[in-house]
């Protein structure tokens, strides 16, 4: 089988349209590139027997908050294709901007309420071009299914919601966060890291796990819960914490009190990249995932 | 052929896909109901040999800024799903408001720059309420084709807008202003005019002949082209103008000079009635349509 590598939206639809032909669904992937292998784990879970895997390859200029970001991303589409080879994509789709933008963009979808919080407070217009880009990619594919990771969580919480409220035809379906050896969330970022601050950014996940803890223990205050995550992160002075909230994981609102499953995220800056990682708490329980 | 009356999303689907695969495109015509001739010139061109067409009644709450001109929007299901049966309509969509809004609207569709002038600077949220629906009822019924009126020229300029922006797999198509026998164009809100406002609506489209007679005649001064239209509405008292602007057809902006074609648009009000009419001019031709 053959992975293809187009740049135009014309070629998507041709290639699409003729896999629905064949009666094949199609499963789709977007992503903004430098793969790895929680990339890989979403296209693992998405490669279907009677499926058409998609995987986009686009970095968004629109949902970058700060210039000197959208220049730093990494951009590897060599690689990354060969990755998508390796893992039996299709269809790679890595459009150029003015495709993307052929006229200024006018229209823009926006998930009001749980884009208050987390990471929608420190980047502002980041959720509104991840929602606006995301519709243009399904209105582009047309995928029966669209696959997110759980590391993005507040982005995954507003993709879902974002089809919920537009009756958008796709299937969300989200894939757990795949973590290196030392627990350090996967994240295309991770490269940009200096040995320094990458041996130091292991103790992010330490935090969010000193802090579920606190939760299965019992904690029903998020004061507490939150201080227990600080205590860990303070420890490592290479680490500036942006936030690290306890919010409920549909709404994305702060919880007064944890009566029920949460969501633990956090923000941390590592020298000049930011990192963002989250678990999922339930009083009794700990991290359920 | 019967025509099928539906109030489920779930029904919508079902239809659709059924007809899909019998081979069927899906052609569309979203509506408020109160149908008149202006909806059914876009049913006869809707209507398809190999056509499923679909047409929805809602009467979208999000899109109305002024909760009287909400709740007084005539409602005439019976006579409505009448007029589409005799219409060779194949599924009426009706939905209830928990059926489009099961729970809070968090996610909307915003076109910017469309939507500063005319309606959009009067009726604060409407263009918004009417690009979210449009775009939830795309998401449900996944037309081939979509139909709406010219005689809501800002409107359909910020959903072509808005199908170009997001790359929604849909084609727009537009059918002209249907007038009455004295020029008024077709609208539901035209029952709700007394006989005495009914006898003075027809000066808006005499208005705006005016002034497209003058754009004919080579004026290039915005200002002179809509002083010649508003000399007619200022000689019927029973008219009260909100706004009569002369801007470009796709951008929606006020020209400083008329070289190219133009869209002539007002709003006025006829007792507690508001009506709006629009023709397009260009430079020693007047009216093109």
């Amino acid at each position: 089988m053959s992975t293809q590598l187009v740049h135009t939206i014309a070629e998507v639809r041709e290639a699409v349209a003729s896999a629905r032909r064949q009666g094949l669904t199609i499963e789709f992937v977007p992503t903004m590139g430098a793969l790895h292998e929680g990339h890989g784990s979403l296209m693992d879970l998405a490669r279907r027997p009677q499926g058409f895997l998609v995987v986009s390859i686009f970095v968004n200029p629109i949902q970058f908050d700060r210039p000197d970001d959208y220049e730093r991303y990494p951009r590897t589409l060599e690689a990354d294709v060969e990755f998508c080879r390796a893992r039996g994509v299709d269809l790679v789709f890595a459009p150029s901007i003015e495709e993307m933008y052929p006229q200024p963009q006018r229209t823009f979808v926006e998930v009001t309420g749980l884009t208050e919080h987390l990471c929608g407070r420190f980047r502002p217009g980041h959720f509104r071009g991840v929602t606006t880009v995301v519709t243009k990619l399904f209105g582009i594919v047309q995928p029966d299914r669209a696959y997110f990771g759980e590391k993005d969580a507040q982005q995954l919480a507003v993709v879902r919601r974002m089809v919920r409220d537009l009756n958008l035809p796709v299937e969300i379906v989200s894939g757990p966060t795949v973590r290196e050896a030392d627990g350090l969330a996967m994240s295309s970022r991770n490269r940009r890291l200096d040995p320094e601050h990458r041996r130091a950014a292991p103790a992010i996940y330490r935090a969010l796990q000193a802090a579920a803890a606190r939760v299965a223990a019992g904690a029903e205050d998020p004061g507490e819960v939150r201080s227990a995550a600080l205590r860990v992160l303070e420890a490592e002075p290479l680490l500036r914490v942006e936030y690290l909230e306890i919010v409920d994981p549909e709404e994305i609102q702060p919880v007064a009190g944890i009566t029920d499953e949460v969501l633990i995220a956090c923000a941390v800056w590592a020298g000049n990249v930011r990192l963002i990682d989250s678990v999922r708490a339930r009083p009794g329980r700990g991290e359920v995932r």
